[in-house]
């Protein structure tokens, strides 16, 4: 597997416009999701988890009850690659 | 079931000594546990989040690969209390 590139920010830009909701803060990747409750937070951490695994690209992110914050960004190249975006799309398909 | 009390400083003190690993900073109950890899955390993440669920008592956490981190606190009464002690006691017995 080839080694992701880092974007520049005009390409990361072009990319972001291609997602909802998601933002680039602090060289990161951003998003936080919000559910009804606990349950339904967790489940869908424990698909985001699976797509992480699969990728072998493992996200930054934080939980409080009924919220997910998620930071992405790609350490080995030392900021935003495809990979981010990738991971970003899947992953929101698995929220409502 | 009975609104959990806010402990006292010197309560909770002592309820800390009979943990390892945990401290108390800003107010929370707080522990850094550490995997092998993702897998191995995020197996750690979902038992904590089964206790959780059965308490009704959820964490305020952030992982990072194999690094767990975990803060706790009681919203309803301001403060720790026994569930906050309970849940980090249950949760340690989850990890290696």
């Amino acid at each position: 597997v080839a080694r992701p590139v880092r974007l520049s920010a005009q390409d990361a830009k072009s990319k972001l416009a291609t997602l909802r909701a998601w933002t680039i803060q602090e060289g990161k990747l951003q998003r936080e999701f919000l559910f009804e409750n606990f349950v339904q937070a967790f489940s869908f951490m424990t698909g985001a988890a699976l797509v992480a695994e699969s990728m072998n690209h493992h996200p930054e992110w934080s939980n409080v009850y009924n919220r997910v914050a998620v930071k992405l960004s790609t350490h080995d190249a030392g900021g935003l690659t495809d990979l981010d975006f990738e991971f970003a799309s899947r992953i929101s398909r698995l929220a409502p």
